[in-house]
Order: structure tokens, then sequence, then C-alpha cells
């Protein structure tokens, strides 16, 4: 018998909280990416100005799973000390953010098509982010996990690079943009990394392939062991030596606002990661389902207002539907 | 712990042969489609005249799993032999096959495009199809579970009108043109039928729902209880009342011709079904499993040339892959 069972009966409710993770967690996690405001139209409705940023969303989801997180980002005087306090009761470090008091925070705006799988930017403004050189504070040194969210390549290259010890697993998200401008960069960033995160349009401009096999076949060649290929709606996959695992999405009847659905699901897999402190290929496939439990709930709601009011039970709920969503016996 | 393990250490190979099969086939296979020839253009290749046809690819597919198969299907006096006989070695009945000795046998050109996921047809000469009015023979009325193939729904009707004891299970594939067409025939067949088998456009296209889960509760309120939406490349999802199941599909480095894919996915699926005779959702999850397998071989070569040299052992192999490449375990 080929049996593939979930023993949903039998489980014993998985225990998120904090208080329990502090208790095997020896590493911390690095987060490193953008803090910024947000304009958003999507068909559901619009939003002028809200809180978003990968480092943002990230830090959100991962703090589900794992205290402390060391942020490095950087804000302009705008960006609201009520965000910032939110997140420092959930362990978030703030040492590594420079605030610029008379600068403004990175902008993005974008309007969503209907299908919500393609976006148009409208403005980009970067603001503080165009001066954005992170100087890593001593007291990050100790970490373990290391996310470094969409930016500039030599942005991602300088952190590795303050890192006096090798962390465990360093994960890198980037995109397009970065391939036409600075793909030298990228490319030797990638050498860096232990994990690449990319969408499928993503991994083909990269790699030149439009089958996604070969795709992520060139693109581990670049460096990265792991990669991760998130495919929206129809899940993702993640790629190691010639292993293979596909994790579904959740079905959903409305995706309400897809911004940060990309940054939450990193945040979750690194966040889940980190707490287990183990980076094998099976504990890799079950953060993607985490990271992918935690990206169906950001797009219910516009930015990471959703994030923000999860409980342990709404997660363990989430994850115990991907389970029932992929499990399956074979007699 | 939530838990989903393959086993895969402890499993013993599950004996596809038709001789263990037999031992408990209380029920037998009744195939409805047609059997044609097929001249086919894709990146690797061209081919003037292969055999297909719905019913020969799904015969080829489900006689891995049960026999005998009852055929329904027309061809003309060109249809080979060969191919007949052949498919009678495997346990495929052709008493309700009509041979129209001086007629041509159904013919469909295509050429695919790059990514494999679109083509257009060149060619469609109905031939003998456009008098194909099946008549059920006695012997074929002891059939519990049906597939009826992609044809037009007068014709799927007249089929589940001449049963005389409803089957156990019905499944019908469909496609645009027959909404574009004969919408309110298909939505009568909609209603005698168990499970609809569509690809996700034509979902869309039927509901008139872009959403995946919206569309699957519209259509499922026509009429069949269980849904199956094939996503090519990104898999298939399998709707029940509240229930979904997501199957991935096997990332392949190449897609030789996808011609009979969707066919075979029908063939392997309820072929596995009639086997064990059993239609729970949970056995519904693992026909979508084999069929998925199934399909996975068949597009690796030209026409049904890759399930003709299948072994027990081949299938085996891919259904492990299948289990694999889904197989996650959260700690």
């Amino acid at each position: 018998m080929l049996n593939c069972s979930s023993r949903t009966a039998e489980a014993v409710l998985w225990d998120y909280r904090i208080t329990f993770a502090a208790k095997f967690n020896t590493m911390s996690l690095l987060i490193v990416g953008t803090m910024a405001f947000d304009a958003l139209e999507t068909p559901f409705g619009k939003v002028d100005k809200i809180i978003g940023g990968s480092a943002t969303y990230a830090a959100w989801a991962a703090s589900n799973f794992t205290q402390p997180i060391k942020q490095v980002s950087i804000v302009g005087g705008d960006f609201p000390d009520s965000e910032i306090n939110e997140l420092k009761a959930r362990g978030v470090a703030f040492e590594g953010v420079e605030v610029v008091p008379d600068g403004k925070s990175f902008f993005w705006s974008g309007r969503y098509h209907l299908d919500m799988n393609t976006r148009d930017t409208l403005v980009t403004e970067l603001n503080v982010l165009a001066q954005f050189d992170p100087k890593l504070p001593d007291s990050y040194q100790d970490s373990g996990f290391v996310m470094l969210g969409n930016l500039a390549p030599a942005v991602q290259i300088s952190v590795i690079n303050q890192l006096q010890k090798r962390p465990k697993l360093i994960i890198m998200d980037t995109m397009n943009f970065w391939m036409d401008v600075a793909m030298d960069e990228l490319k030797q960033a990638l050498k860096m990394v232990d994990l690449l995160m990319v969408n499928d349009s993503e991994a083909r401009q990269l790699s030149g392939e439009h089958s996604i096999v070969k795709a992520a076949k060139k693109i581990q060649a670049m460096g990265p062991k792991y990669l991760i290929i998130k495919k929206g709606e129809h899940g993702a996959l993640l790629f190691y030596g010639d292993q293979i695992f596909s994790a579904p999405a959740l079905p959903l009847e409305d995706v309400f606002d897809p911004t940060g659905a990309g940054d939450t699901f990193a945040g979750g897999f690194i966040g889940y990661l980190t707490r287990i402190n183990d980076i094998s290929f099976e504990s890799m496939k079950a953060a993607v389902i985490i990271g992918s439990a935690m990206a169906s709930y950001c797009v219910e709601k516009f930015g990471p207002n959703r994030l923000k009011e999860l409980t342990a039970e709404d997660i363990d709920n989430r994850v115990k539907e991907f389970i029932a969503l992929s499990n399956f016996e074979i007699r």
C-alpha cells in the first residue's frame, strides 16, 4: 500500500505559540528589505496609503514562528511610530532600521488586473531607499537564518559580506527589474545564497528557458542549491538537486489584494525553518506549506491587515486545510 | 504532529496487474468516445497520420487497471485491424464499435504552440462521426462505470438513456465547442452524470466565473456532484461538496505531444475506480493521482505510443514519483 495520509484524527494541534518556540530557538532571523507605503487598486477597492514593503510583510509572517527578528531596513520620518511599535511588540528589533527624519519612505503604487495575476506599476518613488546602505549592528551577528528581500543585488551582497559568520541559511528574493539592469551583480549574489525564491516568469527570464524544469536546473547551476518557483494560484515548486516538491495553493473564491503575498510566503517559510532550526529538504517542504498558508491569509485583506489579526489557531486551521487539500492514499 | 507521510520505505509495491485486479472486479467499464486519426505538429516534430480519439486513449490507459472494457465508438473501413486487435488483446470489447466499411474515420489535425498549452485546429473531418448514433449491445448492460468522452451532448444523453440500470458512476468530458453550439443539451447531460471533467478555461466558459472556486460551485449546481478541473502543467483540482483536492502535475522537462493527455487522465481515473469498485471522495483523490500519472506518460511520445509500451512497474514508479512530489510532514 502506498500511503500519504494526514493522521489528522489523531493529530495533536501543533503549538505555534512563541512561548513554546522560544524553548528551542537558539538562532535568530535576520530580515533585510523595504518598509514602505503602498497605494493599491484592485477590482475590490482602492487604498491611497497603506503600510507595505517586503520586510514588513516578512516580519509579520515570521514573527508567528520565531522571535526575536533582526530587521534591516530604511524608512523616512513619515513612517508611523505605531507600526514600528506593533512590530516591536512582536519581537522585531529595530536597531538595524535606519530612520531618516526629514526623508520620505519608499512608495509604490499599483493597479491589479481582473485576473489578479498581472498588475501595472503606476508610481515608484524610491525616496530614502535610494540611499539605502545597510550597516549591520553587532547585535545582529548571531543571525543563523537570513532573508534578503527583493532589493538591488549590490545591497544584498553588502549584507552578506558584513556577516562575520556564515549563517546556516541565506535565502533571497529578486525581480525582473534587476535582471534587466543589474544582471552581473545578481549573478554574483546568486553564488552567495542557499536559496532563491522567484515567480515562474522571473525564473524563465533568468534562465532563458520556457520549461520550468529546465529553468530550475539552469538557475541551480548559477549558485543556489535550493530554488522555489512561485506560481500564484497554482502553488509553488521547491527544487533541490533532482528532487522536486509541489505545494498546492489554497483555491480561494476571491483574492482581495495580492500585494505582499510573496514576502509573506518568504517570511512564513524562513520563520518556520528558524524555529525548527533545520534546513533538510523534508523541513523545507513543510516550510513551503507554512509559507503558502501564511500567503493565503495575506491576500484576504488590503496590505498586512489580515496578518496582523491572525491567531495561532487560525494558522493551525489553515495548515490543516493544506493537508486536506493535498493528502491522498492509494490502495 | 500533523503528518502526511508516504511510508514508501515500508510500502509493498502495489500490484497493478490485471490478473490480480480480476479477482475483485465485479463490474465492467463502459467507454464511449472517438476512435480516429490525428495529424499533429509540435515543436518536437510532426506526424501525418497517427491513431487517436478519446476512446482510444482512455481504453489504453484504463486497461492497465480493469478488464474487460466495453468500448463504444464508430470507425471507417480505414481504421487498422492491427490497432483493434491490440486493444482486443488488452481486454477491450468491440461489439459496440460500429465499423462503416466504406466510410472514413474521424480525422483531426492540430498544431501546438511553443508553450504546448495552446493549439490551433487545422482540420476537422467528422467523416463517420457525423452519423454516430450508438446502440448499446445487451452485453454492455452490466457496466457499473461509464466514461462519456467528449462528444455531442445528444450522443452522451442517448447512451445514458439506453442503460437499463443506473451505473454506479457516470463521468463525462466536454469542450468549449459544445458550449457554443449545444448549451441546452449540454446542461441536460450535466444533470444526468456524477462527474464532469473539463479544463480551466472550459470551466470558466461554462460558469461565466473567472474564479475557479466560484466556477466549480456553479457547475456543481448544474448537476454533477463531482467536478475535476484540469490545469495542464499545473495539475488538477477535484471538487466534491465543499471539499477540494489538489493534485500536482509531474514537472516535465519537455512535453513532447499533449494530444490525448486529458483522455488518458480520464481512462486512468475511471479504470482505477472500476478496479477498486469504490466512489468515495478518498478513492477519487487516489484516482486523480493515477490519472495524472498516466497522463504524464502519454505526453512523452506522439499519440498513444508511450501508453502502449508501459509496464506495471512503470506505472508504479510514476505513482511513487507523485507521492514524493506531494508528500510532506509538519512537525
